[in-house]
């Protein structure tokens, strides 16, 4: 069930859209090719149906839709702009991943049609993970999402996943829609033209940070437009369940009441004043004001791993570099399309770390970590950690096999955690695309943007044998 | 009781050795201030006696034991060589945590007491780590070292700590003196002058790594001198419990029965295989031996955390930088006085990860994390990926520091490993010395020394404002 839905849902939007743009047959072909193989996969999994589909399928298929759309979506992008196979899938996971790390140059002279394509690829990666974190991950207790179960609304206990999905998917898509149409509004108010406000909304909300222009950000003037981008991209890295609850609730409150998103907000204000006090005392800009708001939009779009860029950060302190990439290892909230860690496993870790250390002084006191008024299970904490350890054994890893592909450790570092955190942009050798990478190291990229966008687990699981044992 | 035995001996050691060298008054004055001291800290600590001395006090004392050695170890450093106080404390603390980081240039044209000297601080530090991790962290669990409890010979029970540390310290101080007279008599053999062998066994077996010559091994041309290196380093970085259990019972095939030290010596077999790769392939050798020779030694340096080194490491393919200092992070085994995370939790951790995704595929299936034929119980897995977590948190936070204090990150990050993980040698700006750092930054990469050596959580305990709550 949950096949079918989720592929005739991408499938057919995919399809639509592609259509609508006339002037290429490089869509045509490809979308026919998408159509036939949805097909195929229909009919197969109608035969399967009977069969209960759970765990092992739900995390399967997860992986395997973004590998496919990846590669499908990879068809365009090739014929369009003759880049080698290995870009264009890099590129079109890039944009399904929500990352926005980019192997093209030359944007603004590429057809509007193409580079919107581009957009809305990145918007429907958006939406499909906001479902996938939702509706999905907490039932699997993917480094240790099972938390988030009291969140989510409706009844939750082991039952198949499909009705749930339904059912979730679609209060998630009317908030990210309305999310959306309010960023393109808010954009076309600030003075962007209405292609451009409709391309970036697409992008803000689903924290993807493609644009079309190869100077992103720094494209536009007016700086009300970077302050519209800090709203956007950070209604976008907070959770979507919270975002339906407080607005059916009218209680705008609830989110400083809900322990991630303060965290969070506290968070992005404590790296924009040291970033503002780095960019002021260094006098890359000419104002305090322009100083402010340059480095907020850098730290909101970096933590908020959307990956706008707005100024030629080179200029800037080098420790700059530093705090963004921390800043996008922190990542937004959980059942966002944020990627990173995410504040829930930030917050419930450094808790663990605490408690540790008060159990180190008082060894027979009995002591719990707490999260949003409850005590955390042994069986999330272990989870939690596991995924914080995850992520920093696969970034020095990928790290050093970047480094055999012939990277420098600063390029090979912030390029790994740029794709695996799925915020794009890094530093060095790849600050302002992924040109310089050699294809093997592309191929390591692209893997480690589905890696980072389905948490890690639910990739690595399908390496072990016993996944595939019955 | 353990404050008067272990402030007696080492500020009798000290004072010993001290005294010994009648040449320098620089020598007399501090060492005169120690034996002040350490009469104050006799009295007071007498006073003390009849309280129960445990977890808190046991935790206090460590780490002020080295601080106070660090400052006191800093005095002759500081009117022998003129450098300042900052200097002086960074090169002291160096030594004693076996780190082997200097800030000195020209050791060729010093005073061989001098070098000696700081051998020997170096030699002494590796014997009080040791006493340290053995004796009294397996009874407060820091990093999960619970597990070790096993492996210590006596009874173990929440006994109090004095007669404990007083019957370990006696068979752990025979074993590291007989593994460096060993040494010492192998590296005279090899062609070493008796100078330069015993002063190079005190910082072989400690690996400490602090060398009389500015060229460390780098000094001597015989390959074999490399060759014992290894073998001496290599023990000193398996577990000194283990050494004597086996030595008693003359069983060497027990290395390889115990899976800590079975993965490590895997470990090391495993990076001697790359580095020998690209070293050879990148043709900075005359011959494939000499690449071998020297991938295997620098491996070894490094991974037990020794940080020896033999040869231009900048005229290696890039990618070296990275396998080193990853090498290091993996670090030697527990109850050794090598640093880094040791291989204890290493194979803990990646046990823990693969059953979260056995938990993933098997939901509802009971699993037990397994090692050395026991399950680990979830306080030492809590314990475990807390520790490795702190070590991937204070290696982001320490960059950042030392990137505001204005070195780029790949010096910033190479400094803060080889400081937590008691390496020694860092790349880029402080490739050879740590003079490039600045005041404050030194001080932070002094922290960062005894913030490892103590296993963190050790130090951090002290900031809770609970700890000095009753
Ligand atoms: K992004
Ligand atoms: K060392």
């Amino acid at each position: 069930m949950i096949w079918i839905a989720s592929i005739q849902c991408f499938f057919g939007l995919l399809s639509v859209f592609v259509f609508r743009d006339k002037t290429f047959t490089d869509f045509i072909y490809p979308s026919l090719l998408c159509l036939i193989l949805a097909f195929f996969l229909f009919i197969r999994t109608n035969r399967g149906e009977q069969k209960k589909i759970f765990f092992r399928e739900a995390l399967a298929f997860a992986s395997f839709t973004w590998i496919l759309m990846g590669v499908l979506g990879a068809l365009p992008i090739m014929s369009v702009t003759g880049v080698s196979f290995t870009d264009a899938v890099f590129e079109s996971v890039s944009a399904m991943t929500t990352t926005g790390a980019t192997i093209l140059t030359g944007l603004d002279e590429m057809p509007k049609s193409f580079l919107l394509y581009r957009q809305f690829l990145q918007w429907m990666g958006g939406l499909g993970i906001v479902i996938f974190v939702v509706a999905i991950l907490p039932m699997l207790n993917v480094g240790g999402m099972r938390l988030l179960k009291a969140e989510t609304p409706g009844p939750i206990k082991n039952e198949k996943l499909a009705p749930r999905v339904a059912s979730t998917s679609r209060y998630l898509w009317l908030v990210y829609l309305c999310l959306t149409i309010g960023c393109a509004g808010s954009y076309w108010l600030a003075g962007m033209s209405p292609f451009d406000a409709i391309a970036h909304s697409l992008t803000t909300v689903s924290t993807g940070g493609f644009s079309p222009y190869d100077a992103s950000m720094g494209h536009f003037q007016q700086p009300i437009i970077l302050v519209v981008a800090d709203v956007f991209m950070i209604l976008g890295a907070i959770s979507f369940a919270l975002h339906h609850k407080l607005f059916t609730a009218r209680a705008i409150s609830g989110y400083w009441q809900d322990e991630e998103t303060r965290w969070f907000l506290i968070a992005l204000a404590v790296f924009s004043v040291i970033l503002t006090v780095l960019a002021f005392n260094a006098q890359t800009h000419h104002s305090f004001w322009e100083s402010l708001n340059q480095a907020v939009f850098h730290v909101v779009s970096f933590m908020t791993s959307t990956g706008y860029g707005a100024d030629d950060l080179s200029a800037w302190p080098a420790a700059t570099a530093g705090f963004l990439v921390a800043a996008s290892y922190l990542g937004g909230c959980a059942g966002s399309t944020a990627g990173g860690n995410k504040f829930i496993r930030n917050v419930i870790t450094l808790r663990i770390l605490k408690h540790q250390m008060l159990q180190a002084i008082h060894p027979r006191a009995i002591m719990k970590v707490v999260y949003q008024g409850k005590a955390v299970t042994n069986d999330v904490i272990q989870a939690v950690m596991s995924f914080m350890l995850m992520v920093a054994i696969s970034s020095m890893v990928l790290t050093l096999i970047l480094m055999l592909t012939g990277l420098d450790f600063f390029s090979a570092f912030t390029a790994v955690s740029a794709c695996l955190n799925v915020l794009g942009p890094g530093f060095g050798e790849v600050s302002s695309n992924f040109i310089p990478v050699s294809d093997t190291g592309t191929w390591v990229l692209t893997l480690a943007m589905i890696l980072g966008r389905l948490e890690y687990f639910t990739l690595l699981t399908l390496l072990l044998p016993q996944f595939w044992r019955d």
